[in-house]
Protein backbone atom coordinates (compact mmCIF):
# COMPACT_ATOMS: atom_id res chain seq x y z
CA UNK A 1 0.00 0.00 0.00
CA UNK A 2 1.07 3.49 0.58
CA UNK A 3 3.27 5.04 3.14
CA UNK A 4 2.19 8.25 4.95
CA UNK A 5 4.86 10.54 3.07
CA UNK A 6 3.50 9.03 -0.24
CA UNK A 7 0.40 10.16 1.05
CA UNK A 8 1.20 13.18 2.01
CA UNK A 9 3.19 14.00 -1.12
CA UNK A 10 0.16 12.98 -3.22
CA UNK A 11 -2.46 15.01 -1.26
CA UNK A 12 0.05 18.14 -1.18
CA UNK A 13 -0.55 18.21 -4.77
CA UNK A 14 -4.23 19.67 -3.70
CA UNK A 15 -2.40 22.91 -2.94
CA UNK A 16 -0.72 25.43 -5.69
CA UNK A 17 2.38 25.85 -3.58
CA UNK A 18 3.38 22.20 -3.96
CA UNK A 19 1.62 21.86 -7.68
CA UNK A 20 4.27 24.36 -8.93
CA UNK A 21 6.82 23.23 -6.77
CA UNK A 22 6.86 19.28 -7.85
CA UNK A 23 5.12 20.40 -11.75
CA UNK A 24 2.57 17.83 -10.78
CA UNK A 25 -1.40 17.59 -10.45
CA UNK A 26 -4.27 15.40 -9.58
CA UNK A 27 -7.09 14.01 -11.93
CA UNK A 28 -9.55 11.38 -10.75
CA UNK A 29 -12.28 9.42 -12.54
CA UNK A 30 -12.34 7.12 -14.63
CA UNK A 31 -13.38 9.35 -17.94
CA UNK A 32 -10.94 12.34 -16.50
CA UNK A 33 -7.97 9.60 -16.18
CA UNK A 34 -8.61 8.16 -19.80
CA UNK A 35 -8.80 11.62 -21.48
CA UNK A 36 -5.35 12.85 -19.79
CA UNK A 37 -3.82 9.27 -21.17
CA UNK A 38 -4.73 9.60 -24.52
CA UNK A 39 -3.70 13.36 -24.25
CA UNK A 40 -0.39 15.00 -24.51
CA UNK A 41 0.27 15.01 -20.94
CA UNK A 42 2.95 13.31 -19.05
CA UNK A 43 0.86 10.73 -17.12
CA UNK A 44 3.48 10.02 -14.55
CA UNK A 45 1.25 7.17 -11.97
CA UNK A 46 -2.18 5.87 -11.46
CA UNK A 47 -3.44 4.89 -8.07
CA UNK A 48 -6.62 2.83 -8.05
CA UNK A 49 -8.91 0.23 -6.49
CA UNK A 50 -9.38 -3.42 -7.48
CA UNK A 51 -12.95 -2.80 -8.35
CA UNK A 52 -12.11 -0.02 -11.12
CA UNK A 53 -9.32 -2.16 -12.56
CA UNK A 54 -11.34 -2.85 -14.97
CA UNK A 55 -12.67 0.29 -15.88
CA UNK A 56 -9.38 1.36 -17.23
CA UNK A 57 -7.62 1.41 -20.75
CA UNK A 58 -4.37 -0.67 -20.99
CA UNK A 59 -1.87 1.18 -19.31
CA UNK A 60 1.68 1.74 -20.99
CA UNK A 61 3.89 0.59 -19.43
CA UNK A 62 6.20 3.59 -18.77
CA UNK A 63 3.37 4.51 -16.30
CA UNK A 64 3.60 3.56 -12.73
CA UNK A 65 0.12 2.05 -11.72
CA UNK A 66 -0.19 0.99 -8.18
CA UNK A 67 -3.78 -1.00 -6.79
CA UNK A 68 -4.74 0.21 -3.65
CA UNK A 69 -7.70 -0.39 -1.64
CA UNK A 70 -10.47 1.88 -1.11
CA UNK A 71 -9.61 3.75 2.16
CA UNK A 72 -6.20 4.94 1.20
CA UNK A 73 -8.07 5.72 -2.04
CA UNK A 74 -9.90 7.86 0.10
CA UNK A 75 -7.07 8.89 1.94
CA UNK A 76 -5.28 10.60 -1.17
CA UNK A 77 -8.66 12.15 -2.80
CA UNK A 78 -9.90 15.85 -3.35
CA UNK A 79 -13.60 14.54 -3.78
CA UNK A 80 -16.15 13.48 -1.35
CA UNK A 81 -17.09 10.78 -3.59
CA UNK A 82 -14.10 9.02 -3.96
CA UNK A 83 -13.85 7.78 -8.12
CA UNK A 84 -11.66 4.40 -7.94
CA UNK A 85 -8.51 6.15 -9.66
CA UNK A 86 -6.87 8.87 -9.91
CA UNK A 87 -3.66 9.75 -11.92
CA UNK A 88 -0.58 11.81 -11.10
CA UNK A 89 0.12 13.91 -14.14
CA UNK A 90 2.93 16.32 -15.32
CA UNK A 91 1.91 20.40 -15.72
CA UNK A 92 2.69 21.04 -19.13
CA UNK A 93 4.97 24.12 -20.33
CA UNK A 94 3.64 26.04 -23.58
CA UNK A 95 5.66 27.54 -26.01
CA UNK A 96 5.47 31.91 -25.34
CA UNK A 97 1.74 33.61 -27.36
CA UNK A 98 3.27 34.73 -30.39
CA UNK A 99 1.22 37.46 -33.01
CA UNK A 100 1.41 34.44 -34.70
CA UNK A 101 -0.48 32.12 -32.52
CA UNK A 102 -3.39 34.99 -31.22
CA UNK A 103 -4.13 35.03 -35.19
CA UNK A 104 -5.55 31.98 -34.63
CA UNK A 105 -9.18 31.68 -34.54
CA UNK A 106 -10.10 33.02 -30.84
CA UNK A 107 -8.94 33.12 -27.19
CA UNK A 108 -10.68 33.49 -24.03
CA UNK A 109 -9.29 36.00 -22.15
CA UNK A 110 -9.75 35.47 -17.87
CA UNK A 111 -9.16 38.13 -16.17
CA UNK A 112 -8.59 37.30 -12.25
CA UNK A 113 -11.60 34.91 -12.45
CA UNK A 114 -11.55 33.41 -9.07
CA UNK A 115 -13.53 30.34 -8.36
CA UNK A 116 -11.74 26.87 -9.36
CA UNK A 117 -15.67 25.35 -10.68
CA UNK A 118 -16.49 28.63 -13.34
CA UNK A 119 -12.41 28.06 -14.43
CA UNK A 120 -13.11 24.44 -15.03
CA UNK A 121 -16.86 25.09 -16.80
CA UNK A 122 -15.08 27.13 -19.24
CA UNK A 123 -12.55 25.36 -20.11
CA UNK A 124 -15.46 22.60 -20.81
CA UNK A 125 -17.35 25.01 -23.04
CA UNK A 126 -14.84 26.55 -24.38
CA UNK A 127 -13.53 22.50 -25.95
CA UNK A 128 -17.44 22.12 -27.07
CA UNK A 129 -17.42 24.92 -29.09
CA UNK A 130 -13.46 24.62 -30.09
CA UNK A 131 -11.99 27.80 -29.12
CA UNK A 132 -8.13 28.17 -29.78
CA UNK A 133 -6.97 28.26 -25.89
CA UNK A 134 -7.56 29.87 -22.77
CA UNK A 135 -5.69 32.52 -21.75
CA UNK A 136 -5.91 33.54 -17.48
CA UNK A 137 -4.08 36.64 -15.50
CA UNK A 138 -1.62 35.44 -13.47
CA UNK A 139 -4.02 36.67 -10.60
CA UNK A 140 -6.46 33.63 -11.64
CA UNK A 141 -7.25 30.72 -9.85
CA UNK A 142 -5.07 27.81 -10.99
CA UNK A 143 -6.30 25.55 -13.83
CA UNK A 144 -4.50 22.16 -12.20
CA UNK A 145 -6.72 23.05 -8.79
CA UNK A 146 -8.77 19.48 -8.34
CA UNK A 147 -12.04 21.24 -8.71
CA UNK A 148 -10.93 22.93 -11.44
CA UNK A 149 -9.72 19.83 -13.05
CA UNK A 150 -12.87 17.60 -11.97
CA UNK A 151 -15.35 20.66 -13.44
CA UNK A 152 -13.59 20.44 -16.69
CA UNK A 153 -14.60 16.87 -17.58
CA UNK A 154 -11.10 15.86 -18.84
CA UNK A 155 -11.28 18.74 -21.03
CA UNK A 156 -8.25 20.52 -19.94
CA UNK A 157 -6.42 17.13 -21.21
CA UNK A 158 -7.37 18.88 -24.89
CA UNK A 159 -8.04 22.75 -24.50
CA UNK A 160 -4.77 24.33 -23.40
CA UNK A 161 -4.86 27.20 -20.62
CA UNK A 162 -2.21 29.73 -20.53
CA UNK A 163 -1.12 32.37 -17.56
CA UNK A 164 0.54 35.71 -18.92
CA UNK A 165 0.54 39.81 -18.29
CA UNK A 166 -3.16 40.45 -19.65
CA UNK A 167 -2.32 43.95 -19.72
CA UNK A 168 1.00 42.97 -21.51
CA UNK A 169 -1.22 40.60 -23.58
CA UNK A 170 -3.95 43.17 -24.71
CA UNK A 171 -1.53 46.04 -25.28
CA UNK A 172 0.30 44.03 -28.27
CA UNK A 173 -2.53 42.39 -29.61
CA UNK A 174 -2.21 41.58 -33.39
CA UNK A 175 -6.09 40.79 -33.41
CA UNK A 176 -9.56 42.59 -31.91
CA UNK A 177 -9.86 42.60 -27.90
CA UNK A 178 -13.82 42.44 -27.31
CA UNK A 179 -14.53 42.77 -23.52
CA UNK A 180 -17.52 41.28 -22.03
CA UNK A 181 -18.85 44.67 -20.26
CA UNK A 182 -22.54 45.83 -18.74
CA UNK A 183 -22.54 48.87 -21.35
CA UNK A 184 -21.98 47.72 -24.66
CA UNK A 185 -22.92 46.94 -28.06
CA UNK A 186 -25.42 43.61 -28.34
CA UNK A 187 -23.73 40.22 -28.13
CA UNK A 188 -26.09 39.25 -31.53
CA UNK A 189 -25.09 42.91 -33.39
CA UNK A 190 -21.30 42.43 -32.67
CA UNK A 191 -19.07 40.98 -35.74
CA UNK A 192 -16.15 38.82 -34.18
CA UNK A 193 -14.85 38.32 -37.86
CA UNK A 194 -12.06 35.71 -37.92
CA UNK A 195 -9.70 36.24 -34.80
CA UNK A 196 -9.79 38.08 -31.76
CA UNK A 197 -9.53 37.81 -28.09
CA UNK A 198 -12.34 37.91 -25.74
CA UNK A 199 -11.88 39.29 -22.27
CA UNK A 200 -14.11 38.40 -19.63
CA UNK A 201 -13.67 39.78 -15.92
CA UNK A 202 -13.46 38.93 -12.60
CA UNK A 203 -16.75 37.60 -10.45
CA UNK A 204 -17.38 40.49 -8.73
CA UNK A 205 -15.45 43.51 -10.32
CA UNK A 206 -15.27 42.51 -13.76
CA UNK A 207 -12.46 43.34 -16.42
CA UNK A 208 -10.04 44.96 -14.26
CA UNK A 209 -8.30 48.73 -15.14
CA UNK A 210 -5.21 47.70 -16.32
CA UNK A 211 -6.78 45.76 -19.06
CA UNK A 212 -10.41 47.68 -19.80
CA UNK A 213 -8.84 50.62 -21.74
CA UNK A 214 -7.47 47.98 -24.27
CA UNK A 215 -10.65 46.76 -25.16
CA UNK A 216 -11.49 47.79 -28.36
CA UNK A 217 -15.08 46.00 -28.78
CA UNK A 218 -17.04 46.41 -25.59
CA UNK A 219 -19.71 43.54 -26.02
CA UNK A 220 -22.75 43.40 -23.67
CA UNK A 221 -25.06 40.24 -23.27
CA UNK A 222 -28.57 41.70 -24.00
CA UNK A 223 -30.64 41.55 -20.95
CA UNK A 224 -34.30 40.85 -20.70
CA UNK A 225 -35.24 40.62 -17.25
CA UNK A 226 -33.65 41.59 -13.73
CA UNK A 227 -30.96 40.15 -12.46
CA UNK A 228 -28.16 42.28 -12.12
CA UNK A 229 -25.39 40.27 -13.87
CA UNK A 230 -24.75 36.88 -15.29
CA UNK A 231 -22.17 34.49 -14.03
CA UNK A 232 -18.40 34.55 -15.50
CA UNK A 233 -19.12 31.00 -16.77
CA UNK A 234 -22.26 31.77 -18.54
CA UNK A 235 -20.99 34.89 -20.09
CA UNK A 236 -18.29 32.67 -21.51
CA UNK A 237 -20.71 30.27 -22.98
CA UNK A 238 -23.02 33.32 -24.37
CA UNK A 239 -19.68 34.76 -26.13
CA UNK A 240 -18.58 31.51 -27.38
CA UNK A 241 -21.84 30.24 -29.05
CA UNK A 242 -22.19 33.39 -30.18
CA UNK A 243 -18.82 33.27 -31.94
CA UNK A 244 -19.61 29.43 -33.20
CA UNK A 245 -23.11 30.75 -35.14
CA UNK A 246 -21.32 33.16 -36.60
CA UNK A 247 -19.13 31.19 -38.29
CA UNK A 248 -21.45 28.44 -38.89
CA UNK A 249 -23.86 31.10 -40.48
CA UNK A 250 -21.72 34.10 -41.62
CA UNK B 1 -27.13 36.82 21.66
CA UNK B 2 -28.10 33.39 20.93
CA UNK B 3 -29.03 30.24 22.89
CA UNK B 4 -26.82 26.64 21.39
CA UNK B 5 -30.74 25.60 20.71
CA UNK B 6 -31.55 29.26 18.56
CA UNK B 7 -28.42 28.56 17.10
CA UNK B 8 -29.16 24.78 16.01
CA UNK B 9 -32.79 25.45 14.99
CA UNK B 10 -30.98 28.08 12.72
CA UNK B 11 -28.09 25.76 11.22
CA UNK B 12 -30.61 22.89 10.87
CA UNK B 13 -32.01 25.01 8.04
CA UNK B 14 -28.86 24.15 6.35
CA UNK B 15 -30.80 20.63 5.71
CA UNK B 16 -34.21 19.85 3.48
CA UNK B 17 -35.79 18.02 6.09
CA UNK B 18 -35.91 21.01 8.67
CA UNK B 19 -36.39 23.29 5.97
CA UNK B 20 -39.53 21.64 5.02
CA UNK B 21 -40.59 20.85 8.38
CA UNK B 22 -39.90 24.46 9.31
CA UNK B 23 -41.04 25.80 5.98
CA UNK B 24 -38.14 27.97 6.36
CA UNK B 25 -34.61 28.38 4.62
CA UNK B 26 -31.89 31.08 5.20
CA UNK B 27 -30.49 34.03 2.73
CA UNK B 28 -26.76 35.39 3.34
CA UNK B 29 -25.15 38.69 2.36
CA UNK B 30 -26.41 42.04 1.97
CA UNK B 31 -27.53 42.23 -1.64
CA UNK B 32 -29.42 38.66 -1.30
CA UNK B 33 -30.98 39.71 1.95
CA UNK B 34 -31.88 43.21 0.19
CA UNK B 35 -33.61 41.31 -2.51
CA UNK B 36 -35.90 38.93 -0.33
CA UNK B 37 -36.39 41.86 1.71
CA UNK B 38 -37.73 43.92 -1.14
CA UNK B 39 -39.70 40.66 -2.43
CA UNK B 40 -42.84 38.87 -1.97
CA UNK B 41 -41.03 36.64 0.39
CA UNK B 42 -42.32 36.97 4.06
CA UNK B 43 -38.86 37.54 5.94
CA UNK B 44 -38.84 36.23 9.91
CA UNK B 45 -35.57 37.43 11.12
CA UNK B 46 -32.43 39.27 9.89
CA UNK B 47 -29.34 38.21 12.12
CA UNK B 48 -26.62 40.77 11.66
CA UNK B 49 -23.29 41.60 13.08
CA UNK B 50 -22.66 45.63 14.18
CA UNK B 51 -20.52 46.07 11.10
CA UNK B 52 -23.21 44.94 8.95
CA UNK B 53 -26.05 47.09 10.52
CA UNK B 54 -25.23 49.98 8.08
CA UNK B 55 -25.11 48.09 5.04
CA UNK B 56 -28.46 47.14 5.49
CA UNK B 57 -31.60 49.25 4.52
CA UNK B 58 -34.16 50.24 7.15
CA UNK B 59 -35.94 46.80 8.37
CA UNK B 60 -39.87 46.61 8.71
CA UNK B 61 -40.85 46.15 11.83
CA UNK B 62 -42.68 43.32 12.09
CA UNK B 63 -39.29 41.49 10.50
CA UNK B 64 -37.57 40.62 14.04
CA UNK B 65 -33.63 41.73 13.88
CA UNK B 66 -31.19 40.69 15.94
CA UNK B 67 -27.75 42.18 16.45
CA UNK B 68 -25.06 39.78 16.82
CA UNK B 69 -21.46 39.13 17.02
CA UNK B 70 -19.32 37.44 14.23
CA UNK B 71 -18.10 34.23 16.01
CA UNK B 72 -21.96 34.03 16.69
CA UNK B 73 -22.72 34.64 12.76
CA UNK B 74 -20.25 32.35 11.58
CA UNK B 75 -21.65 29.28 13.82
CA UNK B 76 -25.01 29.86 12.19
CA UNK B 77 -23.66 30.96 8.70
CA UNK B 78 -23.52 28.25 6.10
CA UNK B 79 -20.96 29.95 4.40
CA UNK B 80 -17.20 29.80 4.23
CA UNK B 81 -16.76 33.25 4.51
CA UNK B 82 -19.97 34.62 6.21
CA UNK B 83 -21.46 38.01 5.02
CA UNK B 84 -22.41 39.90 8.41
CA UNK B 85 -26.17 39.06 7.73
CA UNK B 86 -28.55 35.77 7.79
CA UNK B 87 -32.32 36.39 7.06
CA UNK B 88 -34.78 33.32 7.66
CA UNK B 89 -37.15 33.61 5.08
CA UNK B 90 -40.72 31.71 4.74
CA UNK B 91 -41.11 29.06 1.79
CA UNK B 92 -43.50 30.30 -0.20
CA UNK B 93 -46.90 28.53 -1.34
CA UNK B 94 -47.28 28.52 -5.29
CA UNK B 95 -50.86 28.16 -7.22
CA UNK B 96 -51.23 25.12 -9.03
CA UNK B 97 -49.08 25.31 -12.89
CA UNK B 98 -52.39 25.92 -14.86
CA UNK B 99 -52.60 26.07 -18.65
CA UNK B 100 -53.38 29.03 -18.58
CA UNK B 101 -49.84 29.94 -16.42
CA UNK B 102 -48.02 27.63 -18.81
CA UNK B 103 -48.99 29.64 -22.25
CA UNK B 104 -47.55 32.42 -20.58
CA UNK B 105 -44.33 33.10 -22.03
CA UNK B 106 -41.19 30.13 -21.69
CA UNK B 107 -40.60 27.97 -18.72
CA UNK B 108 -37.19 26.44 -17.75
CA UNK B 109 -38.03 22.76 -16.72
CA UNK B 110 -35.32 20.71 -14.90
CA UNK B 111 -35.57 17.48 -14.82
CA UNK B 112 -33.63 15.51 -10.93
CA UNK B 113 -30.70 18.56 -11.46
CA UNK B 114 -28.46 17.56 -8.40
CA UNK B 115 -26.03 20.17 -8.03
CA UNK B 116 -27.06 22.90 -6.03
CA UNK B 117 -24.71 25.73 -7.82
CA UNK B 118 -25.68 24.62 -10.95
CA UNK B 119 -29.57 25.26 -10.03
CA UNK B 120 -29.12 28.86 -8.14
CA UNK B 121 -27.06 29.93 -11.40
CA UNK B 122 -30.36 28.34 -13.77
CA UNK B 123 -32.12 30.45 -11.58
CA UNK B 124 -30.03 33.94 -11.98
CA UNK B 125 -29.87 33.02 -15.59
CA UNK B 126 -33.54 32.43 -16.08
CA UNK B 127 -34.31 35.67 -14.12
CA UNK B 128 -31.62 37.78 -16.55
CA UNK B 129 -33.47 36.44 -19.96
CA UNK B 130 -36.92 37.01 -18.24
CA UNK B 131 -38.20 33.38 -18.30
CA UNK B 132 -41.48 32.88 -16.48
CA UNK B 133 -40.63 30.45 -14.17
CA UNK B 134 -38.32 27.51 -13.79
CA UNK B 135 -40.18 24.32 -13.27
CA UNK B 136 -38.13 21.40 -11.61
CA UNK B 137 -38.90 17.69 -11.07
CA UNK B 138 -39.55 16.33 -7.43
CA UNK B 139 -36.29 14.51 -7.26
CA UNK B 140 -34.20 17.73 -8.17
CA UNK B 141 -31.76 19.31 -6.16
CA UNK B 142 -34.10 21.73 -3.68
CA UNK B 143 -34.11 25.38 -4.37
CA UNK B 144 -33.65 26.61 -0.83
CA UNK B 145 -30.65 24.83 0.00
CA UNK B 146 -28.42 26.97 1.15
CA UNK B 147 -25.68 27.26 -1.80
CA UNK B 148 -28.75 27.32 -4.13
CA UNK B 149 -29.48 30.44 -2.32
CA UNK B 150 -25.91 31.53 -2.44
CA UNK B 151 -25.66 30.71 -6.85
CA UNK B 152 -28.81 32.49 -7.74
CA UNK B 153 -27.33 35.94 -6.31
CA UNK B 154 -30.69 37.44 -5.31
CA UNK B 155 -32.57 36.12 -8.11
CA UNK B 156 -34.61 33.32 -6.43
CA UNK B 157 -36.04 36.49 -4.55
CA UNK B 158 -37.90 37.18 -7.88
CA UNK B 159 -38.03 33.89 -10.07
CA UNK B 160 -40.49 31.48 -8.96
CA UNK B 161 -39.47 27.81 -8.39
CA UNK B 162 -42.23 25.04 -8.75
CA UNK B 163 -41.73 21.29 -8.10
CA UNK B 164 -44.42 19.14 -9.81
CA UNK B 165 -44.26 15.32 -11.09
CA UNK B 166 -42.92 16.45 -14.77
CA UNK B 167 -44.18 13.24 -16.03
CA UNK B 168 -47.57 14.77 -16.01
CA UNK B 169 -46.59 18.30 -16.76
CA UNK B 170 -44.77 17.23 -19.93
CA UNK B 171 -47.89 15.02 -21.09
CA UNK B 172 -50.65 17.47 -20.53
CA UNK B 173 -48.49 20.77 -21.81
CA UNK B 174 -50.83 22.73 -23.83
CA UNK B 175 -47.69 24.19 -25.23
CA UNK B 176 -44.31 22.99 -27.30
CA UNK B 177 -42.08 20.69 -25.36
CA UNK B 178 -38.27 21.43 -26.26
CA UNK B 179 -35.89 19.19 -24.85
CA UNK B 180 -31.87 19.61 -25.28
CA UNK B 181 -30.70 16.25 -26.47
CA UNK B 182 -27.53 15.56 -28.14
CA UNK B 183 -29.18 14.72 -31.21
CA UNK B 184 -31.69 17.18 -32.16
CA UNK B 185 -32.00 20.31 -34.61
CA UNK B 186 -29.74 23.03 -33.89
CA UNK B 187 -30.40 25.03 -31.28
CA UNK B 188 -30.38 27.83 -34.18
CA UNK B 189 -32.73 26.47 -36.24
CA UNK B 190 -35.28 26.10 -34.23
CA UNK B 191 -38.06 27.96 -33.87
CA UNK B 192 -39.62 28.60 -30.76
CA UNK B 193 -42.49 30.44 -31.47
CA UNK B 194 -44.31 32.01 -28.05
CA UNK B 195 -43.78 30.13 -25.51
CA UNK B 196 -42.84 26.49 -24.70
CA UNK B 197 -41.56 23.94 -22.25
CA UNK B 198 -37.69 23.94 -22.11
CA UNK B 199 -36.52 20.88 -20.92
CA UNK B 200 -33.04 20.21 -19.47
CA UNK B 201 -32.09 17.10 -18.00
CA UNK B 202 -29.45 15.61 -14.94
CA UNK B 203 -26.59 16.43 -15.22
CA UNK B 204 -24.96 13.28 -15.97
CA UNK B 205 -27.88 11.25 -17.37
CA UNK B 206 -29.71 13.93 -19.52
CA UNK B 207 -33.54 13.97 -19.68
CA UNK B 208 -35.21 10.83 -18.02
CA UNK B 209 -37.12 7.83 -19.31
CA UNK B 210 -40.98 9.25 -18.25
CA UNK B 211 -40.24 12.54 -20.12
CA UNK B 212 -38.23 11.81 -22.69
CA UNK B 213 -41.07 10.66 -24.81
CA UNK B 214 -43.13 13.62 -24.58
CA UNK B 215 -40.69 15.89 -25.75
CA UNK B 216 -42.48 17.38 -28.75
CA UNK B 217 -39.11 19.43 -30.44
CA UNK B 218 -35.60 17.42 -29.93
CA UNK B 219 -33.38 20.31 -29.89
CA UNK B 220 -28.96 20.79 -29.97
CA UNK B 221 -26.82 23.11 -28.93
CA UNK B 222 -24.29 22.43 -32.11
CA UNK B 223 -20.80 21.27 -30.86
CA UNK B 224 -17.99 22.66 -33.09
CA UNK B 225 -14.85 20.90 -30.56
CA UNK B 226 -14.62 17.78 -29.01
CA UNK B 227 -16.16 18.37 -25.14
CA UNK B 228 -18.25 14.95 -24.62
CA UNK B 229 -21.17 17.18 -23.12
CA UNK B 230 -21.97 20.83 -21.83
CA UNK B 231 -22.43 21.63 -17.93
CA UNK B 232 -26.04 21.99 -17.19
CA UNK B 233 -26.39 25.55 -16.36
CA UNK B 234 -24.34 26.07 -19.47
CA UNK B 235 -26.98 24.14 -21.81
CA UNK B 236 -29.77 26.25 -19.79
CA UNK B 237 -28.48 29.63 -20.70
CA UNK B 238 -27.89 28.99 -24.37
CA UNK B 239 -31.20 27.99 -24.61
CA UNK B 240 -32.63 31.06 -22.55
CA UNK B 241 -30.46 33.50 -24.91
CA UNK B 242 -31.46 31.89 -27.80
CA UNK B 243 -35.09 32.26 -26.69
CA UNK B 244 -34.26 36.16 -26.08
CA UNK B 245 -32.56 36.31 -29.09
CA UNK B 246 -35.56 34.87 -31.10
CA UNK B 247 -38.04 37.30 -29.73
CA UNK B 248 -35.38 40.44 -30.24
CA UNK B 249 -35.10 39.23 -33.95
CA UNK B 250 -37.66 37.16 -34.58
Amino acid sequence: MLSKPQIRAITSLQQKKFRREHGLFIVEGVKSVKEFLHSDYSVQRIYHTAQTAAKLPKIPQNIKSVEIDEPTLARISALKSPQGVLAVVRIPAYPPLTAATLQQGFHLVLDDIQDPGNLGTIIRTADWFGLERVICSVGSVDAYNPKTVQASMGSLARMQVCYTDLADLVVRSPVPVFGAVLDGRALYDTDFGQHGLVVLGNEGNGIGPAVLPHITQRVTIPRVGNAESLNVAISAALFCAELARQKAQP
